[in-house]
């Protein structure tokens, strides 16, 4: 049984919100990237690289909310809005009545590879280029830490 | 004009990716806490806090959208809800025909007194006890270092 208790000190909670503050400034700048350029929300863009990377490009809906590292909850909508853009399809599973699987069409791998292009230039320049290569690695490894 | 050729290398993706991950995965599990013992979700206890932080509880919409930690594009929604379980009021803006803010009720104060209990007890579960005191210290310097 969790201590509900616990409550985190002045300075843990100055942490945490910093926390909090970096990964919203860093993806609402690159959201704003890439809906000027891409006309792609950054969730999208997250959905898109996320079916890129599965075999044979295709996901269950609920592997794909797991898989996408930024807002869960709105997959469902997200996979609507691509699909009626033309970059990812729904196709059923054969054999189970209830499974949906969501495919990356080649309209969606071509707009992923342009849209990569502004995304990746904004991590280099509002994420990577903001720190030194020793204080990157220990961000890197103090966040694996955190899920471990 | 920015380099939009510049790219991450695989180690510094590592980094940006990890950082991502953590967010989520702690950012899921302070949601479900909240969702199944206050059935508030952790969108609507940020805009709770940045209410209760505000002078007079009182925040116009788009000062509320700037404020908050999490999904700034859901925030109208969001107050929508709060509105309707008597968390937070709307209020026209005197001398202004379009101004609208958002107050924190009461009740919404009762709502987050409580809320916080189990939030910042997940906040140190999740985040604080993972780290040694001085590793988090230097994962907020690392973060504050990034939007300044």
């Amino acid at each position: 049984m969790p201590d509900q208790s616990a409550r985190p000190t002045r300075e843990e909670l100055q942490a945490w919100r910093a926390f909090l503050r970096a990964h919203a400034r860093i993806t609402r700048s690159l959201e704003a990237e890439l809906v000027a350029e891409q006309r792609l929300s950054l969730g999208g863009y997250d959905v898109l690289v996320q079916l890129a990377e599965a075999p044979e490009r295709k996901l269950r809906m609920a592997e794909l909310a797991d898989a996408v590292l930024l807002s869960r909850s709105g997959v469902t909508r997200l996979v609507d809005r691509l699909e009626r853009a033309g970059m990812v399809a729904r196709e059923r599973v054969a054999g189970d009545g209830r499974g949906v699987v969501a495919t990356l069409t080649d309209q969606g791998l071509d707009v992923l590879r342009i849209a990569s292009t502004t995304h990746l230039a904004g991590v280099v320049r509002h994420f990577v280029a903001r720190l030194g290569a020793d204080q990157l690695r220990y961000l890197g490894d103090l966040c694996d830490q955190l899920v471990d």
